[in-house]
């Protein structure tokens, strides 16, 4: 029987070379190398934390056309048309794929992008939202709300809660599911549990991507899967200085910064997806358990050798096909139009 | 654009010291502490590999004498009685828990214990069935198959046939539920394999914990989590000695000595359980991502910073009562009597 009052023994594990699995698509192979030699080249790049807001709107900016760069290859794969509007003084971008399913013509897909809180605004913000439109049939909001540094939390979480009670006033929310990877997962989250807070009709089912609900690094993969995550190599450093800068004065452990410490009584039946490489499934999972101990309707879906949000950036693989059919399936099941 | 013709590039992940995590029970933090002071003390010890079969009986007998010391504190938490008999030649436990359900009283389940095919057998077999014999209030049959050096596959999946055989004559298959952790859970899904091939009643659901699903060790979980997981350090070495063991004439990738090579078609219900610091996290992906794709009615338990079957091992952390009470609500959801 283990003694819990004695001091604590830690692992030692060695340096490892970890190479792409063959137990993964040819697809997914590539992306992975593909990550792996740009960490390669970034080195201790990735630790760099910017000290001023000029600092990170430059390096937002770079990122950001990293993103942008895809764009033209995304929209050949995944037709759609989209529209740039206000909801409410809010930006959006309407998302009509080329496959709109007529049957689900009143059904509707509310999404938040991820990228720490900090990157992937503006035009960068919808490439989930094309993604899972074609996969799901659906038409999708994708909301580009305010970020640091100009922009603290609580400003995304108000920015979600004022387009989805705008889009409650037009159709009933039974028809209206929510998703978003990362930052995105997290902030859906938050905003459920405020609309709860605030009475307002909540969202007929939920898509969590890996999302990132422990801003304060406790859980256990930010140890355990940091450096062998290809798209998010570590919470220390840059994420860390994204956490802290998107949480402003709010502590990093308030529920609606950090989820994975609220409480999910009475929530929607939500939908997880990670990868066994993902540095952020210990929060997914750690989310996952408390919801289901609350009695709220989850469902759990573990990709081989993913890493975080890799669906998304390996868009023309395998298995984000299947990470996005699982989400269709899961909101075919539980809106009702 | 991922280009798949270029040579893959792996990752190099720096050394590591891992620390328990406070994001779980401080009995499950004791339990990780313990494993690692155990593994720090084996040091290189496990990467040996047993050469004759008078070494591999030496090395059994004394792993086995470890688990069998547990044995008094596990009765102690889990009453219960237990009567060794046999069954159409095959010996089996018969394990009632004090607290068997009277309304579950005509539902029975079979169970197969781990030890990577060649550990745990004998009085340590019934440990697993113990303790969910208590979580569920049911009868549990726990089946101590040949193992090698003397019987190699397929005697383990031969006993496990006849004494399903043996009881669907006496009751319903849809009374009866089947499970087993690691090579438990491989040796379940074999026998399933053939249940289904010979047109005999398949069990009404199933619960495969960490199935050791993979025996060729190509699961990116093997490079992954080696040396991070506490339970089962390393495929190298002993392990892989074990399935070369088991498989002994037969091709390690034959679908019933891996049977994640296998197709799932037809198969029932199926609870799938693991942790993030799981080596066999990966096996069991594979395994349920694949069923999924057959059509198979599949649901996943993932448990932060658990090591492979350590929901066993722990028995006393409210994470294992979790993972067995999963067992439970899903055996009580898909049998009948």
């Amino acid at each position: 029987m283990p003694d819990t009052s004695r001091p604590l023994v830690a692992r030692s594990v060695p340096a490892k070379t970890l190479s792409p699995p063959a137990t993964v698509s040819p697809e997914l192979q590539a992306s992975m190398s593909q990550m792996a030699a740009a960490s390669a080249r970034a080195g201790a790049a990735s630790a760099w934390v910017p000290g001023t807001p000029a600092e990170w709107k430059a390096i937002i900016a770079h990122l950001d056309s990293q993103v942008l760069a895809t764009l033209p290859f995304v929209a050949s794969l995944f037709p759609h048309t989209m529209v740039r509007r206000e909801i409410a003084g809010v930006t959006i971008r309407e998302i009509t794929p080329a496959r709109l399913d007529p049957a689900k013509e009143n059904l509707l897909l509310v999404h938040f992008h991820g990228g720490g809180y900090a990157l992937n605004g503006g035009e960068a913000s919808a490439i989930e939202a094309v993604i899972a439109a074609h996969h799901c049939g659906l038409r999708v909001i994708s909301v580009d709300y305010r970020m640091p540094p100009d922009h603290p939390f609580p400003a995304a979480v108000e920015d979600a809660v004022t387009v989805w009670r705008a889009l409650t006033a037009e159709r009933p929310s039974s028809a209206m599911g929510a998703f978003g990877t990362s930052a995105g997962g997290g902030l859906m989250l938050a905003m459920t549990l405020k609309l709860r807070e605030l009475g307002l009709p909540l969202p007929a089912a939920l898509g969590a991507g890996t999302p990132w609900t422990d801003l304060t690094g406790s859980s256990d993969s930010y140890q355990v899967n940091a450096g062998v995550d290809g798209v998010f190599t570590s919470f220390d450093g840059f994420a860390a200085g994204m956490a802290a800068l998107y949480a402003g004065d709010a502590p990093l452990s308030h529920p609606l910064v950090s989820p994975v410490h609220a409480d999910f009584k009475g929530f929607p039946p939500t939908l997880f997806i990670t990868g066994t490489r993902d540095i952020l499934i210990s929060d997914t999972v750690r989310t996952y358990r408390s919801m289901k101990r609350s009695g709220v309707t989850v469902q759990l879906e573990v990709h081989e050798a993913m890493s975080h949000a890799e669906y998304i950036y390996a868009f023309a693989s395998p298995e984000s096909a299947e990470a996005f059919g699982d989400l269709a399936r899961f909101f075919d099941a539980h809106l009702a139009g």
